[in-house]
């Protein structure tokens, strides 16, 4: 045995193929490729690109974009694969010997793996029963711990319900530490607390262009916070870390953002839908939504998503393994039609037709 | 302040924008996009990619290509952002408090950024006035110091000199620790140790697609190893680390990677017949090079660099800061054209005229 790293080992390995789902909706991802205008519109960028060079302006012009965007300076922005990357170099930052994390549970899997990565102390934090953040033990949490990154997902995956803008300004305000907020669902909230950066020299707001603009496949995430934040956190990210393709295409589909609007306008209005139709269900407890999925508990949950699986619905089953999570089931909105579907199969499986 | 990592703060920081100079010679890309009947194939595939969905079978399906080309089996290979990503994450995996690393130098200057960012100790090894790879006191280095990682460049970037697969043997074959070959520029060199994988279960050998397949905009990289210490460094890649379109690129490339060697043939022979006119200047020391780029010496480097930067020319300065390499300039090949007017303007330069 050669002399990895202390602990390596027991981290776990991701690389199983997953299921090619008929009606996929187990990953939050957008049902639909990008607008066939900005699909266009990305190839025809793809096919100007030089294969040959080494990434250059194409990281800065995408930044000067988000920047302008946001009214922010061009040094406030860090681009990272996906807002994966984003979390876990913000992981790291915080991260080494000693180190303490304070991060909900559940909420989004990954934290507790890019805690044990950044090799610091992991805290879960408990939701309530609903699922609700209680705001001042969160605070009381972090103090208690003293912890040196704080981290709150909204609106959360996978329970899918959010904190106002003032609930997290209440956060940002009575911690002295670093606070990430993961917004990668946040366009489908519509109550992005960006603007609090300015005020907050300790946020650090985590954005991704996978979940509303439909960019799952190319990894590009951002981040937003202070210029002395922005600076160190830099430090983690190695040279070309980030493609041109998935940088040009970005760039692209973040010049006609605008194009997405309908479709997210959609998504809400079919989330809302489907949730009024679950609602209705025996058995099934349906949990309020702010984003492109719902979660639901139901005791016959393990059963159910077989019954899905065999008909080629995919959605996303939580193992007694997850915290809270026991007996729920994540379904991403698809289209109205796949919606139906997934819908009828579990009013089928509920009332035993 | 708020409580970053440790050491952290000394790390640099890399967001410059590059000068895009006519002839750009000055980052070891191949001087040409790719072959025109590639890049359509890779056109039309990106304009067949889901990019709504997240990565799934491409990293599969790019690595199933590359265990056959080599014989192994795909549980062999792993996928990473450019040989780069590849050697942070070996770096990496053997580093962490008390771990130490031992690289030749002068070689890839990334290598130091690499071992301080695994927050290992960094144990240089010095190549001699010619730039060889004492093979001898390399292994006793790597006894002496009691490393975890010993780390060759092979051929050694950036002055192009090359160890024969015997002497790379010799290497695996007497130290215990791991050992990363980093073979970037192997395809200009013809001779890759890949095939030792087999029998050393230290060997640890790093490829990309930057140099010779003229992919250095995609960030693809990929590793060669016993299945067991691939199983282990694939612990410190995170999910959905590589996305689709970089992949489904590279995937084309690889298909159809005869394409290029006619391209490699020619760089090659450009290599020689710039090295045999430098040589034939007064006053500039000129190294053998396995690679497509070349190493010179020269009293006014600096003021050549300058001039040469004048004429819109970026050939690669290393200042007196980088160990073993005052007064050296590094010149990559381009297309015959591009390199007759470099080597015009340099001979210029040095004869005063």
């Amino acid at each position: 045995m050669l002399n990895y790293r202390k602990d390596l080992e027991k981290m776990p390995s991701y690389d199983g193929v997953e299921k090619n789902y008929r009606v996929k909706v187990n990953a939050n991802e957008s049902t639909l490729n990008l607008p066939p205008l900005v699909e266009e519109r990305v190839i025809n960028r793809l096919a100007n690109i030089s294969f040959n060079r080494y990434p250059n302006e194409e990281y800065a012009l995408l930044i000067e974009q988000i920047a302008k965007n946001f009214s922010v300076s061009k040094s406030q922005i860090l681009l990272g694969g996906g807002s994966s990357e984003i979390i876990e170099k913000v992981f790291h930052s915080f991260g080494g010997k000693g180190k303490k994390i304070v991060y909900p549970q559940p909420s989004f899997s990954m934290y507790k793996i890019y805690a044990r990565a950044a090799e610091a102390q992991a805290f879960p934090f408990d939701l309530d029963e609903k699922f609700d953040l209680d705001v001042d033990k969160f605070i009381k949490k972090v103090h208690e711990v003293n912890a040196d990154l704080a981290v709150v997902c909204n609106p959360n995956n996978p329970t899918g319900n959010a904190l106002t803008v003032a609930q997290i300004e209440e956060i940002a305000k009575n911690i002295d530490c670093a606070f990430l907020l993961d917004e990668a669902y946040v366009e489908f909230y519509g109550h992005s607390a960006f603007n609090l950066v300015k005020k907050y020299p300790n946020l650090i707001v985590a954005r991704t262009f996978s979940k509303a603009y439909g960019m799952a496949a190319a990894r590009v995430g951002y981040m937003i916070a202070q210029e002395d934040v922005t600076r160190m956190i830099n430090k983690t990210f190695m040279p070309y870390h980030m493609n041109v393709l998935s940088l040009a295409a970005a760039d692209i589909v973040y010049q006609m953002r605008d194009e997405f609007i309908t479709r997210i306008q959609s998504t809400v209005a079919e989330r809302q839908r489907i949730f009024e139709k679950l609602k209705n269900l025996r058995e099934i407890e349906v949990f309020p939504s702010q984003t492109n999925f719902i979660l639901i508990r139901y005791k016959k949950a393990a059963a159910l998503q077989e019954y899905l699986d065999n008909l080629d619905i995919g959605v996303r089953y939580f193992s007694a393994g997850a915290a809270g999570l026991k007996n729920c089931l994540r379904i991403s909105m698809g289209m109205q039609i796949e919606n139906d579907e997934v819908f009828s199969a579990i009013k089928n499986f509920v009332e035993g037709k």
